[in-house]
């Protein structure tokens, strides 16, 4: 099952049996005081910043998300995809609670990419936004990021997430949006908050990969909040999530690309060991 | 499944919702020429120190091999079991080749453990091994390390590997060495002279988890052989070795601790985060 992003002239795809895809998580002002007061006042240079150094750094797919309380996200969020659409040409991935800004920025998109396929981050288990979202994914023949979460929350058991889950590429389904579109995110939560926290959101990711077989995204550095030498705990979750199914993760690129083509490599995806080689060789160059 | 070893005034337990249990490769002569010369000249203080080190380092067992041409195996290696069971109390793996290295080290740590149970490493498919080595496993209540391997070397493929395992399993089993006192090492074999040695490796872990369900241990380091940052491999490699199921890798500790203990926080054996924070402390405490 093979997922497919386009921007205005290159594509990605996310598949079981490729090298894994990462989405650059760094536009995103949740934790980012300077992002954030930079977003207030209107002011996209970090954005574009960001953007170039992701995508230096190896990001394959850009989230984009400008949401911080008090400014107009229709206008902020179209602006940042523009922007950033104009300075790299990687697919986005449109990370945004308020569809009417998410609306918006599928225009410009569509204006600057008309045969791109971006991918929507993100709808959940709730009636309200499945009815909101999916109609927009399908209207864009965008993808869609499905979180294993609804009216109550974040699940904490493995059975209702997955049950979340396989709603989710049923509702998607049912607008003729096919699970080739749909790419799940099982969530992962604070180990140190909850120390079964890991464990439910591997066998989440394993469960909706047995069952439903799409492709999944995580933003495993959610699991080391509130811990030291959290790079030690993200690493290790990557390479536990990407075995166990993960094969688009949101992550800092420049912190866990290598450990992430380590992963791969021991996988059997990476021919000659080509990538990783190739990848240890820029830093050393960038050093 | 629990594997049980014990030293003088200790025991440690191996089973699949424990801590891992890390098993200290240090020392081993195979690419240490400092270590290899001392050997030679039966100068053992390069062992005692390494001994410390790595129990200090967080090491639960010490795999003790002193094998290199020229010396007198059965002497020197039931020597250093003497020496290293004098200064660290933790259960040992006696790593040997030559049976009757084996036969008295495994006096010599009766002798000074009367209530112990060490490991021994190694016993692999080939009928002759079998034959010189279950049965000193059974008079002395050992437990041993089953290598995926046979007459034929090292298979290239998951089915051989697990046969392999299974005909170990079963001859102990015909000796009454019962399958919680056989440890299987599926074999890692570098990644850089076969791009699937990685996943082939994993798969098999994955198999003999679920057909046999016996313990599991990994020489990890092996996989990264030859290739750049091999830090970066091992412990991807540990993190998803350790999910397929092994649970006393035999690793470099002071290397590789901090991420088995994520590994373990994320897979929910890891109270509080209790071990990951305390040798967090450690650590810092030492720098």
């Amino acid at each position: 099952m093979e997922t497919v992003l386009r921007s205005a002239k290159g594509t990605v795809i996310i598949g079981p049996e490729r090298p894994t895809v990462l989405i650059g998580e760094r536009i995103n002002p949740t934790g980012r005081k300077r992002l954030a007061a930079a977003l207030k006042s209107n002011d996209l240079s970090l954005v574009r910043k960001e953007a170039i150094a992701q995508v230096r750094a190896g990001a394959d797919v850009l989230d984009i998300n400008v949401g911080v309380k008090g400014i107009d996200e229709v206008d902020l969020l179209s602006g940042a995809v523009r922007l950033v659409m104009e300075k790299v040409d990687v697919p986005l991935a449109i990370d945004t609670a308020d569809v009417h800004a998410l609306a918006r920025a599928l225009e410009v998109y569509r204006d600057l990419a008309p045969q791109g396929k971006p991918l929507v981050n993100s709808v959940n288990g709730e009636e309200k936004r499945l009815a909101e979202v999916l109609p927009l994914v399908k209207e864009h023949g965008a993808a869609v990021i499905g979180l294993c979460m609804g009216d109550e929350g974040v699940p904490s058991t493995v059975e209702k997430r997955v049950k979340i889950a396989r709603k989710i590429v049923e509702q998607a389904e049912a607008l003729d949006i096919p699970p080739t579109d749909v790419v799940i995110d099982c969530l992962a939560m604070a180990v140190a908050a909850d120390q079964m926290a890991g464990r439910v959101t591997l066998e989440t990711i394993h469960r909706v990969q047995e069952e439903l077989g799409v492709n999944m995204t995580l933003g495993t550095s959610n699991a080391s909040f509130g811990l030291p030498e959290r790079q030690t705990i993200d690493q290790a979750f990557l390479a536990m999530a990407i075995q166990a199914g993960v094969n688009c993760p949101i992550v800092d690129v420049a912190k866990v690309r290598a450990a992430v083509l380590a992963t791969d490599l021991l996988l059997g995806r990476d021919d000659y060991a080509e990538r990783y080689i190739q990848a240890y060789r820029e830093r050393a160059r960038d050093r």
